[in-house]
């Protein structure tokens, strides 16, 4: 339930054209809703500006899609994340108004545009080709939450010109996120150029003793920058939430 | 050098009370300063609108000494982390307006007070009496670096109505650090209770399996809230200046 | 061989109704049997209170069938865990009367209901939707081994609420298994509300540097709660082993 | 404070000999009190039916004394845990009738002898000699907790005879503890013999690949008995507490 | 080329039946011969007293074929170890004599049965019946090697009385083999029992926390037995060869 | 683009046959290019000799046709590492003249056959016949960079023999790469025969505790010969590629 | 209690020169006694051929008297290991016979020097100068067992003709150890050398990397010989007792 | 014994001017030595070019000294590395000429100042002022093994416009060393740079995650840059070594 709507269902009651029992009926799933294998956050969007996303990975299709019929009534946006092409495939051929995105394995389904209430611009920044699909979830999770966002790809350390002719991108974005694989150096170096908070983002890009994205995640974590902290491993969503919750700090 | 010095002399050059050849001899060390064992990053006021930090270990105090005799000309505050109590006494000895925090192991040379120019509050919440030194750290960072801060220690999740108590207090920081060893679980619950963006922590408390952060740090990274982004383990400075960066998104 | 069976053969040879020749030939198995392939721990029952589970990964069907027909002659239930579908249609083609759990992968054959010997009730929460199938075998384990069972799923620590909503329910359980993944907070929390002791289950739902639930084990291990203890990864089976051994404490 | 002095209060309340003005007076600090570095947890006595230990380790003896004096007010009994001998030596000079436990590095003040309120024995067997701080650790945490507790020292598997002459009483235990650093296999044996819940503590004594108790605790935690639960490493206390609050589920 | 063979050619020689020129041509594959992929150590068999045994994981079929067809002149029997079901059928529909043991995916080739060479008896334990598969390849090792094998299955730590059961076969063993994955501690009791050396071998068999053997690898290089050495995890094979080498210390 | 077309394209200016904005156009993608999911990096062959190399894993194969087909305009050579054989099949339709080799999962396409610059002879070592995939890609590397190139495969070190019967080869080599897995012993004994430089390659050859190629990197990492150093496990690409670079050292 | 003395006793009752309850007497301590902090297995000496070795480390000296006190009644040796050379100050000063070895950190005490039993003879092989500690604990230790025993320091592989050189001297030997810290390479070239069985002994010499042995132990563990086994990291004694197990594999 | 000696001794023996009993008598020491604790590999000069380096660490001040006392007698230098302060002054007042860097832990001894032969410039770049001490010692054994060196100090990342005022320094050395901490990522900048072969050096500086120095290494073995490979921690001796082993790759 986004504020919009709880405001609504108020000002009815408070002029007189909603019962205060209809109200209540529509008002009592607010805290959460138990559907036997999940308990609905209705909550969430009161609380944290933004309604519960679903976890794609490791649930049923029809699970989901269980889920986001419950939510639907109450919230304009629902994002689905980590989710395969099959599940997405059986979710759009029943929320036909639901857009799917391959590449970043994540699909949204909207009553409404999002409005723009992020104060600035948010940066995605990729070290390679391969890092891609981790940054365009990132992207598209803080598109979702009402920012404006750009990207750059593939402008790895290997050859840091390519970086720096982006440099003044670079200097007007109000958040960065710097998405990374193998010895994920760059997100150091951008934010050795900025002021701006950055969001460094490890991929499992890489082989032998990358670990999957541990090296990556490690030299992060290690930065010799300051304006900088560090999400999961792939965790390109994460990072696009964080991204938006810092663009928000100042919202109204 | 910051902001205020360069515009002053530029002034200067412009109504002719500065020659050109006197400007160009005070800006020369704009970019760098090589002395032999560090080249001092002038130019980083300018470029992140705070100078360079002192980290105090693997230096002498000899060395640390030098570097804060160079900058002390152009810049307002100076910050060394992670100094000893032996060193930080050779400091002071050296420069008497030192401030220097043993539990934090920080130590402050300010010129004049910093400004209040971070946009809404920063709050620093530890899980255990034993996480202070590190928050103590954080908050610290942050106050040099213009922002308001608050402080809630000891309010782990095996007693979690105690921190439920402050929850008015945690509703309103625009930005909340969260301070945590043994299983880190705290920066999550408080990420789950507010949309501000959450720094956490982990700390090095703990032993067996907690390998010196290690347990924390995983924890924190794989919280199951969003609005999180994890900083190295005891680095509470980085959690300050990352927690400034994001107070400042919006600053002018 | 469970206790009433050995107790009604010492009671037929005592009214004469069974020979001591016949009664040896009856009991000679009691120690366990050498079927080739595996040593059926026949004595189990009579030590430990419950027959010897057979652990189904990395044996054929047909090595689980050998040795569920020597057990079933002398015991009223066999557990079999960790059984891939395949298999479980192999057995129950052969058992008509076993019952198999897709979601819990556990398959048990029963010749009689097992009588609710456990003092009190046994509580299985879950963090997410995706750790259910490891609190499944939880609760059908501690089912199994003669308890009152209960759920919760779906509970976790980003958005608390809806665990304390559930407060009245766990606070009357007399054993709680805590079952979660990504940072495996959620044990603390419960922990920290009740008195009664709580086995904390990793699961290796999450990614990235959750590295398969070690994130989640960790932070168990590291708990800052007391009345806790751990059992491996994915461990539903050892938690609801452990959770109906602590609720026989005081059983006659 | 504890459930006594609470039904106390409220019965003079009651009879008109307390006015409910004392009474909420008496009552205000029941939820946590704020001493500035600490939040003392006054509830946890009511909650968990035993007072909040303290941990001494990296905390000053000022610190651990000014939490003892605050907590004394209302409690019957204070652990402090992991206390150098340094520290305990300030602390028994302010509270005289403070005993201090050298091997185990534990304190105890107590106003009144704790009364035996669990329903069975808690026998704690350590592996070998080296085990035994640890051992003594949980020894005394059950023991303060209302437990008949009882020790059997250095059995360890090398030599499996000297375990097998302990049966009888370890048969007769309700809940066992089972102390043991190197390959960590004690606790595997004991549970197979009886049916008793078993707390497994890994030690770090050992060297070389013991990597500080990591190899006991994997041990551990993939024993294939499943009457078995782990701490996390030379956790001693969590033992003692976890077995205390298993030998009290079915306690009045 | 083995030491009968070698023999042979030296006193045919030496009698004058062969001519140093012929002889010469026989003997000057001794050392190695370099068939472009692989450099067939001819030598080892005089060297180690047995042939250079093929490790059939990342080679092809026709590799091992073409190193069969080079060693098959001079030795009597050749070993091909960790060999998938699919390589060895196209193997033995070359060489029809050879013969391929599935679950221990090891395939041999005798031109005449081994003599058996060693000084007593080794004996293989497995502690799971899952664990068979390396015993097996212990087994087949140590018989190809000259010795006489005996095997014991499914004899855990868990229902320790199994393993006493077969106490006379396990103090009669010249040379013991345990195989055992999960916690590895069977090695240690069983160790604790003889005087005769263990070669300890972890398996991979568990899941969560074993880390595919690592726990069962660190629980027996912790052992608090002395008479022990460890191979490496699933090394059936190192096993077999290495209990083979000590049952042949004093042999002729 | 290579430094022969830069001064052909110079030389046309300065004598007239081309235009100075005809020799713009051609110039102005020396820098890098932006297409779309790559920012191609032209300026490479001048600033190091050799053209950006394509990481093939996590590619698609359209979109290395599509960098493939940008660059081959200004390269003489173009190399494609870590390609399975179906993208390359599509690849190698678009471009007849590119060569696949199957061993090394490497492909390359030149306009002329590269000539040898380097200074003396480059040798690659395997230790075993499984490690020859990783040798290879070393080698073609290697050769497509302007170098004579050698090779000796298995000759592990537990037949050393063989490897003394190689002493002159590697003894004239100017540089060294030892390719190894499991223990990774190789490249220390080699190193210790020779004065020229050893690069070390570790594979994830091996089972077990070589924990895909783990135990072979630490080898390698803590050789006690000093004129090594070590590359990511299976690199046989870096490893040719700076054995190049260093045989080019005098190179003029 | 070791076999002559027991065979003594019998014999005197047989011979009617010691009375059956007499021997009972001095028989009864045959299993183990219990001295509060540890159990004394005085029947290893008739189970294993060598008496309990005390384990120094994390023992005090008085709690290591006590045991040896208990012990010298009936066994002709008594072996104390990873004992500093302070606590054995205090145990020469109350057993004037016993004999500290300082680099080894070893003391016994011996009645009567031990009887060469061993079939041949234990080569103890060291890599480096800072081995030998180790190298001297296995030595020690196969001395006291009965064996002839020699030893070769510092031919690691950086300079393998030094091993050579020593070639006749460990072709000779019943069993060799060979004992390395850094990359641990040495194992493999001697064990490819000879078909004795060859015990592996990783140290922590090393820095970085080497992670305190691990390095060399899992080089240990992954040989590409087969006649290996691997103890525990600076286990020199398990060494020196493994190699003296299989050293009296055919002793009467 | 170096090559100049070598050559002076055959010479003599030519001309006469030596007897070959006397020449056999010089040169029998050529193999190696055996001193009891060390095996002087007197050869290492004639097949290294460069003696054999003595590892400090771990030995004892009288080793050293006896050692170096053997090796003068036919080597121009001799170097120490990881030498303690306390043990080098044992060492200087013994030979008196030698000198002892602090900073880099490493002791010299020369006869005479070391020809320049290398063919380039060495150069060595650290990424922070705690990083000095590990360049020191890659400084001074380059220089001592015949290489003109240089080093730039302190240029890390975070303001990467202090490395690129270097540029023509950089692109003009032979061979570069780069020595970093905390996230290692400048050696990956550095050979994107340059075509000459870059040696990079993790050290263990930094805290929490950088576990000693691991997130460096691996940041380095995982660099997206291509003319790179890596020693092991803190190795900068290893790194020195190397780039002199390249630096002579032509040299006569």
């Amino acid at each position: 339930m986004n504020q919009d709507k709880l405001t609504q269902i108020l000002s009815r009651v408070a002029n007189g054209s909603l019962s205060a029992e209809d109200a209540k009926n529509q008002l009592k799933h607010i805290s959460f809703e138990n559907i036997d294998f999940a308990q609905i956050d209705h909550h969430r969007s009161l609380r944290k500006g933004f309604p519960e996303v679903i976890f794609g990975q490791g649930k049923t299709s029809s699970q989901i899609i269980g889920i986001m019929g419950k939510m639907i009534i109450n919230e304009d946006i629902i994002l689905v994340t980590r989710l395969k092409k099959e599940k997405a495939q059986k979710i759009t051929s029943m929320f036909q108004e639901a857009e799917y995105f391959k590449d970043a394995k994540l699909l949204w389904l909207k009553k409404k545009e999002p409005k723009i209430t992020g104060t600035g611009k948010i940066l995605v920044i990729s070290a390679g080709t391969s890092d891609i699909p981790v940054a365009r979830e990132a992207f598209l999770t803080a598109q979702a939450m009402g920012n404006k966002v750009e990207s750059i790809f593939d402008v790895g350390v290997a050859g840091i010109h390519r970086l720096f002719a982006f440099q003044e991108q670079i200097m007007t974005a109000a958040v960065i996120i710097v998405v990374a694989g193998m010895e994920g150096a760059l997100p150091s170096v951008v934010a050795g150029m900025v002021k701006a908070p950055v969001i460094a983002v490890p991929t499992s890009i890489g082989y032998g003793s990358s670990f999957k994205g541990m090296a990556a995640l490690l030299g992060m974590l290690n930065s010799c920058s300051s304006n900088i902290a560090v999400v999961n491993i792939d965790n390109g969503f994460g990072a696009g939430y964080m991204a938006s919750s810092i663009n928000h700090v100042s919202a109204p």
